[in-house]
């Protein structure tokens, strides 16, 4: 069903579940773990494709939500699809619009969760029907209806290598006969999903579907038989990963245990380092999450723990925080065993500044550093992966 | 006195006062007339060093009142100076800072003029002495002093190749005795620079006059007898330039008419096409202005006038307004005779989207589209110089 795509496990590991596998993709081909970068609204925010690329980028995404919306997925299309529109000619992802539906949908998570407990949705923001969600848009305030099938067509018109089935995104702690009638309803969507995109099909694009089940093992054995079951290219962790990271690791390592080892699994909204060990340990091949990027823009430098041992930085936290004063003379780099063209070339001293004049290159010198410390920590995991050493290799990285 | 420099004058116009030229400094050779980019706070807004110079880019210039203030020009030295600072390894100029206190000081022009003309000007805001100009700091409000000396030092510790004495920078109609009179301070404030840069000269930076006199033809007389009559590597011709643009030819043509031949001469703070092959035909050498850089921020693309005849565009104005909805779905580049990385790779409809969705790298593409126009542009302006068909010329790049 997908013959312009192959997924191969290429090690696995024997002491865990971990894996190393290439991910073939019309674009090129992802070596797995790895990590993809949150181009939302088909702009990776202040860094060029070119720039992305020579960071060492191999996978990028965008949020069907925000381009349905701004420009119009016909937009796109009418621009040459995603790749060529944002002259990004390596594999793409997209997501369904459903889990911005369910949280920018309410303002923030907060609410929404309040909401959903409440049993009380503001009924102008959004409305969950079999057919699909109605939800108002961010941009101008017009209604806007996603069933599945839309999903898929403008998912069709974006172009994306990998694309998703849309679901219903439960909040973490509803309860367990909310959150079963919403999988199985996700479930139903899944395959109208499948079954539109079987009706569209072109061989261009490959499908992802997702697990729900929330907290509950059970419900997850249920969506794990469900979407092994079915022609999915591939598998994404979805739905409530728990209220704790002790949790979402049971979560992961219970879901992870039931899908089938065939098909790459991807684990959405996940990308602090920690989270980039526990998950490879459980075999999960993608990652994505606007952490990185979103960090850069605030001022804050992805480091290797090892750069804060040796430099007697205490902080417990994963990254420099270049807005602090202590940098404003700091003349090296941000980490000296850095390679990206930033570290090769600015000072700390100088990011500071241009932090505190609040000019904008800040921002992009930031988001390359960490756009490339993301990919040279993949890469890192996955040689570790090979050579049984990932839990040696994660103190290099991360106190946490 | 400047053994690291040098102006060659390469073409004469035998028509015109027109000429081409080499000006040698140690960060490199500036092909004139050309563009100076503003990277105003050390940093082209939204461009990297290296795209500058892939966008031919070959000199930029910082504000010495910004740096001054903020980081402060210690910093900058600790850092390595601008250009090891900054990543830049090519020409730079540096002003005296006199411009932004005399302008900035007041926040708008318009206050300035008139404050000067009720002489009421606030006193919290700005003292001119014959020591120098108090003003207060645009940043945390703290008050500074800047003298011809302190001038010198500061612009010493920024390190740029090109540096400029300090002057009062007279509003465009104060009345002549006041002009007189300030035009001769800045005369003495300019011998004061003189002596403050052999002091501290190591032959790293070259030192530029101004001829000042603002409207008055006999005042740039005065004016240009002094510069021309002291040690000055070059000269920039500052001070009001009139009201109007045919006001502004005449002063600037008077001016260039009594200027030696032999030194370069800078155009401050002009930068508009038109203005750019008046002042050309003049034998201004240099220019440099926000214009191009600041339009791009705003969403305006420069285009040669041929661009827009071919595609029936009967606008009056020297850009594209890339934010107009005309562009939504327009899949062409922004000009489609430009080998820009951005016309290369973007279309008019993915920058549209950009900027309607406020994503920066719309601002990024937008000005290094403008720089590669500018510095396409100033190429354009030489090679026409040298086979003497510069009105032919202009009328391939502007309606104006």
């Amino acid at each position: 069903m997908y013959p312009n795509f192959k997924f191969e496990v290429t090690y696995n590991d024997p002491d865990s579940s971990a894996r190393t596998g290439l991910l073939h993709t019309p674009h090129g081909v992802v070596e797995t773990p790895n990590f993809i970068f949150c181009a939302t609204k088909a702009s990776i925010k202040g860094v060029m494709p070119q720039d992305m690329l020579e960071a060492n980028t191999q996978i990028i995404l965008s949020n069907t939500y925000h381009l349905m919306l701004q420009p119009g997925s016909e937009v796109v299309k009418k621009l040459g699809g995603l790749h060529k529109m944002m002259g990004w000619n390596g594999p793409m992802f997209t997501d369904s619009g459903g889990y911005q539906i369910f949280s920018l949908g309410h303002g923030s998570v907060a609410s929404e969760i309040k909401g959903k407990r409440n049993g009380n949705r503001p009924k102008t923001l959004l409305k969950i029907t079999e057919e699909g969600a109605r939800f108002k848009s961010y941009v101008d305030g017009s209604y806007h209806m996603l069933t599945p099938e839309k999903s898929i067509q403008i998912q069709r018109d974006l172009g994306a290598d990998l694309i998703v089935v849309l679901d219903e995104c439960t909040p973490f702690h509803v309860d367990k006969a909310y959150t079963a009638k919403s999988m199985r309803m996700s479930h139903r969507w899944a395959l109208r999903s499948l079954e539109e995109f079987k009706r569209t099909d072109d061989h261009s694009q490959a499908l992802y579907g997702i697990i729900q089940g929330g907290v509950y093992t059970d419900l997850r054995k249920e969506s794990s038989d469900f979407v092994n079951n079915h022609d999915f290219f591939a598998h994404a962790i979805g739905g409530s990963l728990g209220a704790s990271k002790d949790q979402m690791h049971e979560i992961v390592g219970t879901a992870m245990s039931m899908l089938s080892k065939d098909r790459p699994v991807h684990l959405l909204g996940i990308g602090g380092i920690s989270d980039i060990f526990n998950g490879a340990e459980y075999g999960i091949d993608t990652f994505d999450c606007v952490h990185p990027t979103r960090l850069a823009r605030h001022g804050g430098a992805l480091v290797p723990a090892e750069l804060k041992d040796r430099q007697g930085d205490e902080s417990t936290t994963e990254h420099l925080n270049i807005r602090n004063q202590k940098y404003k003379m700091d003349d090296r780099p941000i980490d000296d065993t850095c390679e990206c063209k930033v570290c090769l070339n600015f000072s700390r001293g100088y990011i500071h500044h241009l932090f505190r004049a609040q000019e904008m290159l800040g921002m992009q010198l930031l988001t390359i550093h960490n756009v490339f410390f993301m990919n040279r920590l993949l890469k890192a995991v996955r040689k570790a992966i090979k050579s049984g050493t990932l839990r040696v290799e994660r103190k290099k990285w991360t106190r946490l």
